[in-house]
């Protein structure tokens, strides 16, 4: 079974992105199932329902979130009902939403499960002692667990991989935009990447204008960051191979699709 | 011509690393320069002089350091004659070491530069403002400039890769130990990466013993980090071609060499 | 000479405790000189021209400022002419506004200086060597120095008032809104106090309304924080006594005005 | 009934100070009980049992700690059997230590909890959940808790004052070293303050040597902290009146002792 997980898509050239290679990439790598991070989808910051459902109609079958799940107002209207979004589930009990979501596929079920870093981050709830509560819980119902860690230091990222490595399907980074050149399959059969990647513009800063970050570090006057509507783009993804019998990966694959990475059917 | 960058060397696997495929790497590719991060070469912290020659025996023509500079405190007794050394140019006035080191090759001059970030990590100068002055000055004497950006956030480090995108040859991140997947050549004709990656332990966490750094985030309790002496090894590094009559890069790759990337000579 | 030095200023009930005591504190402490920080007049964040001048006019005669200097755009529009508003010194060159405010009063002249720290807080220039030379400029006019000290970590503030013993006369804390008891004259002549502390809402969370803080830290959901328009207030000051002479602080007194310490005439 | 809370007892200035100061102390003020804060007490970096006993000895009923606890090797060795002090509460499960001692005094117990913040700290548990719990746990046995808070941000630790109000008989800060003159009793009967203070060198930087944090916050450049041995010192307390019928605070008093604050028999 191959699965497709999308880094975080940023803004309307990301979702354009989506809507664009989404079938072709369907068409080349037939994934059965396929999963977004959408904490960026809105403008850069956060998620609106219409999105939601457009990302679920263009393909997703879950939608992993981050530290801007809240951005959009309107989450706190919809997300009781999105029964295909998860949010970081090492938030204090009683935040709204998901904190597993289990999605079906080829007989098969998967469960997603997105967790926040600690590390030059807000401070959350031990995402080592989440995961291992959560696992137990999914373990229930299924052997192929997708974790989305959504963190900003490569240690952490590493620790909770290596931490996990034979008791999940796969973990895979989310949140610095960079993709990673370190995807790997663990020596316990999990499969490993830091950072997924962003999918919108190419020659932005993480997705925003790059003359406004410049100019943040360069003065520090407050400054408007928006994501550029014009100029080239990029998709960042991965693909596992997964052994369904025992929920181990067989493989993983990176996606880049960029102007230097053209995409080749 | 051609330049080759080795990220962080960690320890003695990262050191071994070196001293095994630097041959094999010159062979294949027949850079004319090679650079290589030092700051963790002594046991994962700083650098001894010893170890400083070694490297430039083996190949180095240039070494940059880090964060973890000063961590060996032999550093004060031989960085003033250290020539081949450049330490984060964006320190105090009056700091030992050189901020700008130029390497001949080729017959030609490389000015190379080390910049610390400041995101996410301690009080330092403005990086692009000190960036801004190390260029004027190394304008003098060539135009081919390696800028080592030894930082932790992915902003910060795109953030200066295009604010010095067509005034220097090449920005190589160094720091988080993890090489990205984002290498280019930004428009005006820099070569830029998020992150070189490490060259050392392949199974550690950022080189260091994993089972270590699991058990701080687990516990919080002090626990004694040490270089993994034995185990899998990974060397990781760049490759840029440049256009010596101008400066720009033409070309940049990158290189892994680890059991899930072997070295075909 | 006698100085009077009030804490950053919160919003309405800040500015409505400046109205009705700073008359009364004159009247009974008869300050030579009065400064404020007014980095948070405005509603909690930043300050308006139509405040500044109010300000002035109630008596300040210099207003300090801090991180949140930019909060309300229209300072971009009256700082340039707001002779008596001096800026954290310790940002880029070419930022807008003072580095140094002087104020003539009883026949002497007093430099007024804003800096800004750097641990637990955004990245700008190094306060220390900032601070040797403003001092140096300021000697050239005056050798009665005011220094109010915008930071968060005790160390650097203590590090910074030792640091300056001696060379200026007064150095004040600022932005941790909490009044400290550490109130000193330093060995060589310097009044030393780690922080003002607030003036305005008096039950809030350093001038926040309460119940949206305790939200943040419970749910870390979004949460709008304001300034209590109702409820009690406070007033948070030092006043120094100073030998014009030598430019030396002879005594340190802390002003707290709120309900727990009444002001009495 | 009275208690008496001493700030961080750094090294032999501060254990100096207590051995001393506290017979004077008790003996003018007369306190039921009497709880320090250790985390600094050996040499300024944790607590030795030879230390612990010695401070048990000369009068502590209770000793609390803070982000130091684990400093020396040796509390590994001894924590397990230490009745009277009591680490973080907010860490991992299965951390070794008290998470309440109970102290028995005058008749009465009082539950004493140490807890950490979380803003510009290392990652721990919820304080605010952790509070929940151990005050549910602590009114079976008692009605009279005192809580040591740990933490940097003023912002966290009134908002946990504020949170427990009513619920504890005291919240008194810790970690700063600097005394805030902000003592109140909260509305519902809880007193407040948000840092005690230290109890060591007085003209040193947070108790260690200042010339070597000067050097740090100018040069970047490693340096070895120290707490001076000589010089003057001081101690820095709080004395809470406590209604032991509904263990309400009645009233709390700030102590300080040193050159500029002598004290008076
Ligand atoms: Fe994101
Ligand atoms: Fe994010
Ligand atoms: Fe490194
Ligand atoms: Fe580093
Ligand atoms: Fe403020
Ligand atoms: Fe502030
Ligand atoms: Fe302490
Ligand atoms: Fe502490």
């Amino acid at each position: 079974m191959k699965l497709l997980f999308i880094g975080d898509i940023v803004g309307s050239p990301g979702r354009n992105m989506v809507e664009e290679y989404l079938p072709k990439i369907k068409k080349k790598y037939q994934p059965h199932a396929t999963i977004m991070n959408g904490e960026n989808a809105a403008a850069g910051k956060g998620i609106t329902e219409k999105i939601y459902k457009q990302l679920l109609e263009w393909g997703a079958q879950a939608i992993t979130m981050g530290n801007h799940t809240w951005d959009k107002k309107e989450i706190f209207h919809f997300i009781d009902d999105a029964t295909y979004m998860v949010r970081p589930a090492n938030l204090p009990p009683n935040t709204p939403g998901n904190d597993i979501a289990y999605i079906k596929t080829n007989n098969h079920e998967i469960a997603v499960i997105n967790l926040l870093g600690r590390t030059f981050m807000q401070p959350v709830d031990d995402p080592f002692r989440k995961a291992d509560e959560l696992i137990e819980r999914a373990k229930k119902r299924t052997n192929i667990i997708f974790v989305d860690f959504h963190a900003e230091a490569t240690s952490e990222k590493q620790a909770l991989g290596w931490y996990l490595d034979g008791r999940v399907t796969a973990i895979a980074g989310t949140h610095t935009h960079v993709q990673t050149a370190d995807d790997r399959i663990l020596p316990n059969g999990t499969s490993y990447i830091t950072d997924t990647g962003m999918t919108g513009p190419y020659d932005g800063i993480l997705g925003t204008d790059r003359e406004s970050v410049i100019k943040k570090f360069l003065t520090g006057l407050p400054v408007r960051f928006e994501v550029p509507k014009d100029g080239r783009t990029q998709l960042s993804a991965i693909l596992v191979d997964i052994n369904e019998k025992n929920g181990q990966a067989k493989k993983i694959e990176r996606l880049q699709i960029n102007e230097d990475h053209p995409f080749f059917s």
